[in-house]
């Protein structure tokens, strides 16, 4: 409500709870920490605070780190929640000089790309983990046979390798399009300031270095607008999650009574209230049904996205909770 | 983990993260033991428990209405969640029987059906109040002159009474189609057992008409697998915002400094952290976004249920969740 | 290119390209020559045209219903190639006064109304024929056992009859579903003109009466602007699609040796070929996959309307091609 | 109906009409051509089939492409229209045998990967065209000043050129996105047979080759199985759409007589039926709905992919003929 406090009427509980991203926001607040730090160090060095400054707004920052935020609060974002807190913790003299030469706009941005590019690291360890259970399943079937079948009936004799290694070949596919991904992603919009960039003397390559981005995005309206890298990001894991729900599409199959191929181990099954014996695929399920919630969240970016003038429009903050899979965000307690 | 412990095998903490719809279920709580009650009730009726059994049951149940949740237990969903704290509290000679001639396919089919006719008729009412909202404003306006547009240029003058009145005509369609829903949704899913029905005597018709259903979804497999009703509300739903997005869209231009029509209050306005005199549209823009949404959420819904064979499958619990909006539960705490 | 030429500049044949509906407009090509043969009645009722030019025009639109036409034409859209050839048979000084008091943005809403209309009864006989072969069959396995699923599980035992009529149920919803929309497509927006009305005193309700609706889309703006009946319309259908998606699963389950439930008739496989003795699902594959298709149609029509301000956009034009079912248009040649 | 004959039941024609995909195949006849020119050298190359057989079926190859193809027979595809054609002239004995080593799985998989090759390097030539087109236009513009918006309010003075080149970059990643997926789809599935290859002695790097793809995809059954590369393909169209619409909604706001900052030029906007001399925005309108026609495509794929098991399904053959963009086929006649 800092902001808010300007215009002179407080948003309504209602209308708080309709505008607020304060619940989502827990994914990135360690991001934004980070990028807070890098921005003040970046002030100082270029002499836009006092070193005195600098410091108190930076040790107020790194101890939020350690801290359990109260997300019931009545911020309306966790941008404003974290300027709030430091202000507290440093003063307002200091803490108020945090915000210097930036907006929420490329702040917002700055935070999702380093959430995103988390994200990647993160699925692609997963990712080349899954082909390497492949790899190695495979290399223990290398003569076990089953039928290869086409419109599901069978169509040719084939090997359970021969199988594996089809999907840890789509897997990998997965992987570099994720890391394609990732090379767009790994570019810094701090310092676009709202859209037109600002007129004090800041070094959008200086953040850039510190936060480990390869570059800047350089022209500050696309970088403050842009939201391409998202909606690229969620397809590449939409794709993923098709070649991940066809393999759990088939493991549905070989576990019925009828194919028998496989057999499901206890704890990726769950047992039915009325027949305690039966084995329900229900991870299997899931992975597909939660591979149609990507979809759709792909579906939204885009819908969104497509709707929009040049600008930074206030729509793009529900595709920002929809980065597409709610990963465990970095240890910062919440 | 109650039916789990059947097995054998816990699941592991992070299966249970991946399978669990506990967070989510908060929104069918009460609900779910409405139902449990009125299932209780028959069974005591039709002579399947005991006098005593079903008063121990149902005074357990009652007591949780009041209480608040601990969703963070180790449940996989809700009502195992119940139906262990009903056995704690009525011991399990007695609240062991609560389940008896259920299954959680029905029961789950039961609860969404209550959920869902709920939120119809807050919805309903929310769009008369802004039906009579936009009618009153009409007639204030009858003769205050704006020109009409066609592709965003101006075709015809015209009164603002006609423009409030074009989208008070399009809100009473959304009225309609959702009651047209509501009809369909409206029916009873309990006793359907987990897909073949129960070979216990219960009747299904006493359940339905306590629990104010008009009637049973007959057919048994037709009563656990389908979600068609869960697709038509949502798609609804996406109608109802296109219509609102549409007036949020005009309200965004015409609040433009080069439109000028008219002058948002600050209360649905959120300023700039650069430009503290600017005021943004972000309520607008927000209800464009969750229209994105909606669809993104009707999307999943249909590829969901696109991808199913007959009989409950463990993918609909992602849709369970997506009930189009979340509107606020009724008061049970947790 | 009638109208353009009034603005002097001739689109170049890539723009004419771009923008032309005509390839699509076949399918409404006897809606239109309906809808212009009801308001040149209500024209000459009305005394705004004359006895001998409305003569002239029928007879005209009269002809075109057994002519062949030529759709590479220059023309944008269908309405004003129809317009041109009733010009070149009627004469431009009789022919000319066809479109008097009406709009294209009308217009298009009444052809596409029309066609809606005439879609949903051939859909609605289709599925009464569904669900009586169901019912029929159903009657002849009432003792025919087979395992139901949960979780493509066995479960419980059941009977086939059993199955069927849960198809046949659901399939009765989506014909209800159909029919509720119907009532909301049922009426005429003829006379709305671009946006605003017409001041020439035409009556709405003649017109309406002529071509079978049951009352007239009051308000202008509306009547011209909104599309929500062609999403419910196209919901309906994903809807029933999904419903139908459901049997083609099961049958392609039903028909792999693992299972052999069933053979299809070849009528309904194609070969393979190279193993010539195989029999594929096709046709069950490509129900599943056409209804992924209409999914991807309601998508693309509620991301259209949800990027719209008030009043006709040409971004509809795509959405009228988004009919959801090509179904075959009624005689006319073309 | 050539494979069909093995069958011994011909389909009836409202069963070809469903499952004929012969009316959309047009946009692959060249391709299917020379994907068999190249598949017959290699079986003469290896000495699968003689000099002379091979000489008779790429003489008739030739002449096909040349040829105005009768899209209206009785033919389910487009393979086996060509091969029944590539019989006629040149003789079962030797025409029988261009089909030998080769299924319709990964016919139809080269055929679609040549299709999107063609695509993707047609667009990044438009793509390219279009920068340089805004970077020359910025060069006139270093000094025009406008305001540049945030939620659509005025939030900076900047410069037309700034704007211009934030598109440019826009549009540069999309070539890189479109180029990346270029390398993954680079890779010929040729050789794969239905599913589990082939035991005939192929050489399927000498196909791959001749075709200029990259190299091969290895495994059999990921290169007949697999459209995750088409998937791919569409959503990078999509994001390019999203991108191109964010274009459009400037310009259509732009050329409002509020805003008033560019007047379309006559050749691209239409007038109105009833207003000549109102200019419309429909080019710009209709590049929004092409965009959410596309993205309708997006969900259509991920939804039909998501649905299959491993193997080929039919479902397939819908997503072929969404390929995103209907650019025209490369030149042959039909």
């Amino acid at each position: 409500m800092m902001y808010r406090s300007r215009l002179g009427n407080d948003l309504s509980d209602i209308t708080l709870d309709y505008v607020s991203s304060i619940d989502d926001d827990s994914e990135i607040i360690l991001f934004d920490i980070l990028g807070s730090q890098a921005h003040v160090l970046m002030l100082k060095e270029n002499k836009i605070i006092t070193k005195n400054d600098a410091k108190k707004i930076l040790t107020a920052l790194e101890s939020l780190k350690k801290e359990k935020f109260d997300l019931s609060s009545n911020a309306e974002d966790i941008h404003e929640l974290i300027e709030s807190l430091v202000i507290k913790k440093a003063g307002m003299a200091s803490g108020g000089k945090m915000h210097t030469a930036r907006s929420r706009n490329d702040q917002v941005a700055l935070d999702i790309r380093m959430k995103i590019r988390n994200d990647i690291n993160i699925l692609c360890d997963c990712i080349l983990d899954t082909i390497e259970s492949l790899v190695s399943l495979a290399k223990n079937h290398q003569k076990t046979i089953m039928p290869l079948y086409t419109h599901l009936q069978q169509a040719q004799g084939g090997l359970l390798s021969h199988y594996l290694l089809a999907h840890a070949d789509a897997l990998f596919r997965d992987f570099e399009r994720l890391y394609d991904a990732y090379i767009r992603v790994n570019e810094s919009p701090l310092g676009a300031g709202p859209v037109g960039g600002t007129s004090i003397p800041i070094d959008r390559h200086s953040t850039a270095k510190m936060l480990g981005f390869t570059g800047i995005v350089e022209n500050s309206i696309d970088a403050t607008s842009t939201r391409d890298f998202v909606a690229e990001y969620v397809a590449m894991i939409a794709i993923l999650m098709t070649n991940l729900s066809k393999i759990a599409e088939d493991f549905v199959l070989w576990s019925t009574s009828e194919f028998s191929f496989i057999e499901l181990s206890d704890e990726f099954t769950s047992p039915s209230s009325v027949m305690p014996q039966k084995k329900n695929p229900d991870i299997l399920e899931l992975t597909r049904g939660k591979t149609a919630e990507i979809i759709g969240n792909l579906t939204a970016i885009l819908s969104t996205i497509k709707g929009l003038s040049t600008g930074y429009g206030r729509d793009l903050q529900q595709s920002n909770l929809r980065l597409g899979l709610h990963l465990k965000p970095p240890s910062v307690h919440y």
